[in-house]
């Protein structure tokens, strides 16, 4: 197993006897699971479950690391149009992987892999500064949009293409790969006319499941990401999450004790809390998927019913100076996941010098993984003494592999959690008011 | 005014005549204000509301300026070492003043002004990563503790003061500079016996209230903000938050309608969502403060009420792809408050090409700043329609002024908040048993 779930600390008897989800749940949810499990049989035939085959996508592979084969030493930077789904994911492998200063070390310290900007906003000021800072003569763009007519995305086109125009011509499609569906919208219809290089979305996976698509595979593989390893871990979860039994089926089971902690214990904040720097944007990534998928005014059978839990995101040991005071003395509204990595346990030695006080002597000759480590045992100890649930998914080491597997893992969790709430986890219709009143004040032809 | 507030939309009648506040509450609080205004007054004479005095100190404006001008030059990386309270003011401030990428710009886009880098945890891969990046030839490292004992910042010294005397051996006093508390703790003591120069942050001021203290006015200063401006637009909160009557007391109506929205709405998450890259990280530092000061197991007569709102932070138009969607149809647990700033509308014109579908044209000739605008609009009208309660905070420009005064009515609006929810907002005693356990399991004397 690339990854190890102890769930134990969400039960009532391993806390404070008072607060947390009753016991009997290990045993009672096995029979509601079996109907769980018959209707996700019944939509994945449906077409809904189409993100599940992500992990073998062989030809998909092997055409993306070709193309990326060529494009490499290129470029010195890799610019992503992109809002949502087509960013958060990108991001998640970068920090995970390279590490959030990756775009200040010198290209050498990067081995000539390009830096990576994403373009999330349509905040002029940060656009502005961006085509400021890039050489266009060195930036590959890569237009990122599922449906091929998000106009934050396609508004940044216009200006970014502009700014390549300007400096690279008739070479600007060289410049350019577009991401997007394989037959409609914009983006495709754009792409065709001009000989643009594209990759497709399938149009079974959602957004927000799209990581593991051409979405986040072929930046990843621009940044010398192996993708093939990324893949590899997505198709291990996917083996782990058919398990029949809920208690060998650690997606289906996280998933139902975030519901049942909401449904039963008034847990309406889910807070997922890596020690490691290197997944604070793997949290921003989890807040989306959670958010978007589970906050739904119907279920299942149309009734209204307002449900979703608030995903927040925290770093360990960070947030202990931030968030933890809430966690530990607030109310009892919350479960918190943490993700703990082992082998930095080791790293990085205190030294030592003359004349340090008892504030400083005790740490001198541990290490700086250990006091981390530490301080994650601390704080879910002193959580579980105040009857605060939580459950620690425990990772080897974080590399390719793992995070997919960490990608998938969440994906297929929040597909059960969908059928644990009653709700769709795979649509968004509230967020069409908002882009109807906006094409309506933009003056978009039919609205 | 620098900064306007319309809290019109929190109130039932202003939005779908079910959901929201009594419109009553306009009246009937006033009274409860007088109440709370006369609490606040006391304990402002026992000096809990040391940071009040903030907008006026013309003696430490000077001399952190004296000393910052014989630094220009000197150095290419401002190093801080620092966590929570200590790390949280200063990214907020070089994120809002200075642009997320500041670090990417090269030194003459940077008008030779530092790079910035906070190492705000103890993962041993961001600190390997940090010192190997940076030459400690051309850093300045600001240790910043105001207790002087917190054990990640210690930890850090110790490694980071070993790397310095590796390359700058004797100067290495000339690399450092510490802002701790003026008499007690370690830092202090190891500044008196090694000559460090030090800023002192008056005990007086919490952690998470310490932002206009020498916590952030050091590297304010050492990056090139006007650190002047920054304590005028405080002292112009604080003269705001002074006004007699809740109807003209903007930060006591803004906590008290938050409070409300809790007691009586079960709206326990309290979402901060600028429409700004500028402000994403003063969102991170918004949420220290509301859920540090507000999370608390015991109110101010010592009665068990496990009170606390879950603050959350959203960038506007990127998270209506990530969050909106459960701001809109979840439960009705939230509020909302947007910040909108006025001057960037008309910045950005998106250019036209031949050939456009009616998917892109319709954004030929607008701006991006106006399509960010729009957007705004319509989430809020969106959510207002939906029974969703918000506040919008309105700025006609981001600069060192208003950035002042936002953080001064967030801290002022904090004092009020813990007021109305009848909690001490200054202690943090959730936080004592992790550190016991830390210290513990590290083998520090006494514990």
């Amino acid at each position: 197993m690339t990854i190890r779930i102890d769930d134990s600390l969400m039960y009532r008897d391993r806390l404070d006897g008072l607060h947390g989800l009753d016991p009997a749940l290990r045993d009672t949810m096995e029979e509601r699971f079996q109907v769980i499990r018959a209707d996700i049989a019944g939509r994945r035939k449906s077409g809904e479950y189409g993100f599940e085959s992500l992990g073998r996508q062989d030809a998909v592979v092997a055409s993306i690391e070709q193309w990326a084969a060529l494009q490499r030493g290129r470029f010195d930077h890799l610019l992503i149009l992109g809002i949502g789904g087509s960013a958060l994911g990108a991001k998640a492998m970068l920090t995970a992987l390279k590490g959030s200063a990756w775009n200040e070390w010198d290209a050498g310290r990067r081995d000539n892999w390009p830096t990576l900007t994403v373009l999330e906003n349509v905040d002029p000021v940060t656009v502005l500064g961006t085509l400021d800072r890039l050489d266009p003569r060195r930036t590959l763009v890569n237009v990122i949009s599922k449906s091929g007519g998000t106009a934050e995305t396609l508004a940044q086109y216009l200006i970014v293409r502009e700014w390549l125009d300007r400096s690279v011509a008739t070479d600007a499609k060289d410049h350019l790969v577009i991401t997007t569906d394989p037959e409609r919208g914009a983006l495709r219809a754009l792409a065709g006319s001009e000989g643009i290089t594209t990759f497709a979305v399938p149009p079974e996976v959602g957004g927000r499941f799209s990581v593991l698509t051409a979405v986040g595979l072929v930046p990843a593989a621009i940044l010398g990401i192996d993708i093939a390893e990324l893949l590899a871990g997505a198709a291990e979860a996917v083996d782990a999450a058919l398990a029949d039994q809920l208690a060998d089926n650690a997606a289906a089971r996280w998933a139902m004790l975030q519901w049942q902690a909401h449904a039963t214990r008034a847990a309406n904040v889910h807070v997922l809390m890596p020690y490691s720097d290197r997944l604070r944007d793997f949290a921003e990534w989890y807040r989306q998927l959670w958010a978007e998928s589970l906050g739904k005014r119907l279920d299942r059978d149309g009734t209204e019913v307002f449900r979703g839990p608030t995903p927040v995101g925290a770093v360990g040991a960070t947030d202990q100076h931030s968030q933890v005071q809430l966690f530990i003395e607030g109310p009892f509204d919350k479960t918190i996941t943490f993700i703990r990595i082992c082998d930095t346990v080791d790293m990085l030695t205190i030294p030592g010098r003359d004349g340090l006080g008892p504030d400083m002597s005790y740490l001198v000759g541990k290490t700086l993984g250990g006091l981390l480590d530490v301080q994650f045992v601390a704080t879910r100890e002193a959580l579980r003494s105040q009857g605060r649930m939580s459950s620690t998914i425990e990772i080897d080491t974080l590399d390719a592999r793992t995070l997919g597997h960490l990608f998938m893992f969440f994906q297929l969790a929040t597909g059960y959690a969908g059928a644990w709430y009653g709700v769709n986890p795979f649509d968004q219709p509230g967020v069409e008011l908002g882009k109807v009143l906006t094409f309506e004040a933009m003056g978009k032809d039919g609205f």
